[in-house]
């Protein structure tokens, strides 16, 4: 039996989960980038629809493409949309409709999988940044640039790499302040 | 240093996270929920808001009041609300607005975490099941249940405890059939 990770070295992987926008140049094998696909699958999803669907761009002219149509400014917090060794573009069509209960099920079927994503590529050693409103704003040239069917929208995109600094420990909120028992307001 | 789950362990565990629907009457200790709340805490939320909140129901009272609200009939894929160990309400205010883009904002910043959630729970041996329609069919019968504040809202329910069935392996699509390259439908 494969080998399943304990609450203690999982909650260790998680308190370092961070954003990461600073990438070497070095390359990331397909193998590996398959590997975090798959665990990406494995996450739950709304009567099992399996929505998403993954765009894996390493071409320098898709990444170039890109970072026209998303146009950032340099800076601090900019992401480097043209240098990044990969940028995965999630995407998936919505099943549910577009009613409260049918947005939640989507969200919640997106989702999951797209953290899965990002732990699975933490534990690999390499560095990513979720980003979803550079999708939202740009959505119609990047639909095109991709080539994207009718109904399917993208969700996220998220640059990957081998991060150029070590990635530490996040910052949190302790759990006593944000649950409860019983009654919202209750001390946990 | 902590012991941190490398990519296979964490890949094993994904695969090994299903719905668990069928609960022991054995209880879940204060000390394991809290855990694995702190591994829901650490997931990304868009500019760290930490948007997610949780109210923890143990009480059999407070599970009768939410299966007399939901009202769910008895039957194969039933939810036991009033049966399970631990109901767990996430919840959230939205800082993001309404917007197509705040909305991806909120639920990049919910869901990320509830998956943490999930995962925490299953390496420590728990089974869960995420929903989410039940928690907007019902919201305003249950938003007063649990004394919410203005603006807070219920994204989901989770029920929580220890398995009574193994807990198997997921099926999924392959990589294949859901990942393309630079471009949609190109093959991956």
């Amino acid at each position: 039996m494969a080998e399943i990770a304990t609450l203690d070295a999982l909650s260790g992987l998680m308190a370092r989960q961070r954003a990461v926008r600073e990438f070497t140049k070095d390359v990331v094998d397909d193998g590996l980038i398959e590997q975090i696909l798959e665990a990406a699958t494995r996450a739950p999803s709304a009567k099992n629809e399996q929505v998403l669907r993954f765009v894996v761009l390493k071409s320098p002219e898709s990444k170039r493409q890109v970072a026209a149509i998303v146009g950032e400014a340099p800076g601090p917090g900019r992401t480097p949309w043209d240098e990044v060794p990969v940028l995965i573009f999630v995407c998936a069509a919505n099943p549910f409709g577009d009613t409260a209960t049918g947005a939640a099920a989507q969200a919640g079927s997106v989702y999951p999988g797209i953290q899965n994503l990002l732990l699975a590529a933490r534990a690999a050693g390499l560095g990513t940044v979720l980003t979803t409103s550079r999708a939202k704003i740009k959505e119609a040239e990047l639909r095109a640039l991709l080539n994207l069917p009718e109904g399917m929208d993208i969700y996220a995109i998220i640059p990957m790499g081998w991060p150029v600094a070590r990635i530490g420990k996040n910052r949190r909120r302790p759990v006593s302040e944000v649950a409860f028992r019983e009654r919202f307001g209750d001390a946990w």
